[in-house]
């Protein structure tokens, strides 16, 4: 049977990229403050870039900011990746980057939301509430979560990095083990910010098999040898690297993904050559 | 100055009500599921029960099952709140349920798309990304968020009640600390589930000026006496009790908004008499 991070695994083999291409419409990168200018954006994009794109990510805000018409355009979108998909004769799996985390009757209408409404495969999840505010979205296998444990932004140590338990060990590595209890159905990741190599080790530690979704490379400043060395998993996946701005913002955004992507193979290649 | 919580107070004396309607149009109460149907349901409901809240709670997620559509009646329920108001002299705050958590420049674009957008005057959020992706929400006082907390479903206990730093003290002990730390504009409130009132008698001592959105009583058990003995702040105020299928679901929904709003009343009475 298929599950989300089977799905996700055969597309990263297709086109030997670990790279995620955010599809983030930010107002001051758009030549017109409107919806139309956000789809017209994240259409280029995903046209340009889909044959170096493991998976897309959209950031729901970013279209929620322009109301109704930019849900439409979000909808929009993910149809576009299909179709890109379709075009290349590979599935591209769309990760709904949306943090969300409610109790259990309202997350079943977010995840109807996502998945079945907007045709995402995958979405971002807040794990503050608890095992029964995910289940409605790992109910069915195919689609996946990736649960938010250390982000990259300097607030996130008020909370992720508080010592838990009778060890003492930060927050974010009790919700490591919680997630990797509860990927039962091999559907559940984890956001772990790649400009923290450290936190992630200790995270890979106690999450052996899950796939980390590690944004921060470029605009935020994290090196991405130091994030492969931090969290690849032994058999050299494991780790999705979003890449927003870094890709949007270059004058040749396909270019630039295909270096990203072809820069990672290449740092993947001296790691196995140097025996990691 | 006004601040959110100031404007909230001024709507409590108006209405001498505790009460927070809640606006959740599950598919399963709706006629149809549309989001005409969605829209029909939350004006009614507005219009019936204005005069017994002191604020109303949309939840997001009931509208984004729709859409782009739902969106668009996401807005307009709002707007008719504001209708209500100018019909009462009295302006109701609009507090949206959206659970939202973010890196900072993506929260900014949240907070646009809650206040400047929708209209709404409040909005939850997880305090699992720290203190810079609350921020944005919390730059205009006027504008207020309620920090999730401690919540009312089973799983809660997962993260929340997890022993922190060297006092051993929950997680959710800590998340109040830090909010009444915060708390420089008198705009941020918490999330606390009134079905654990002991957690939340021990969420007063350490955020002891706060206001609380208390849900769970009724439909989840929680009881509206022990509640208010263990979260009520000293002058009577600081906690908002939402209902939504206890009010909704009733077949007179305006009489069992009163009736609430009254017994609320008449414990407070009580309360008062018996020096507590």
């Amino acid at each position: 049977m298929e599950t989300f991070f089977s799905f996700l695994e055969k597309r990263v083999a297709d086109c030997s990229s670990l790279l995620c291409v955010g599809l983030d419409p930010h107002v001051t990168d758009l030549p017109r403050p409107t919806a139309e200018a956000a789809l017209e954006f994240c259409l280029d994009l995903v046209r340009q870039t889909a044959a170096y794109a493991a998976a897309f990510k959209p950031n729901a805000a970013f279209f929620e900011q322009f109301g109704a018409e930019g849900w439409k355009a979000l909808k929009q979108v993910i149809d576009a990746v299909q179709e890109q998909s379709q075009r290349l004769g590979s599935r591209i799996p769309v990760i709904l980057d949306a943090k969300r985390g409610d109790i259990a009757s309202t997350a079943e209408a977010y995840a109807r939301s996502a998945f079945a409404g907007l045709g995402a495969h995958a979405i971002t999840l807040s794990p503050y509430l608890g095992k029964d505010s995910i289940a409605p979205f790992l109910a069915d296998p195919e689609k996946g979560v990736f649960l938010l444990c250390k982000t990259s932004n300097p607030g996130a140590a008020d909370l992720q990095d508080l010592p838990v338990n009778a060890t003492g060990e930060p927050l974010y590595v009790a919700v490591a083990r919680l997630a990797q209890s509860w990927n039962s159905g091999n559907n559940i990741g984890l956001v772990v910010g790649a400009t923290q190599p450290e936190a992630m080790a200790r995270i890979r530690e106690v999450a052996p098999e899950l796939w980390f979704l590690a944004p921060g490379v470029g605009a935020q400043g994290g090196d991405l040898e130091t994030a492969l060395m931090s969290g690849l998993r032994r058999d050299g996946k494991g780790l999705l690297f979003p890449v927003s701005r870094g890709i949007s913002q270059q004058d040749d955004p396909a270019g630039a993904a295909a270096r990203l992507r072809d820069r990672i193979i290449d740092i993947q290649y001296q790691m196995t050559k140097s025996g990691h």
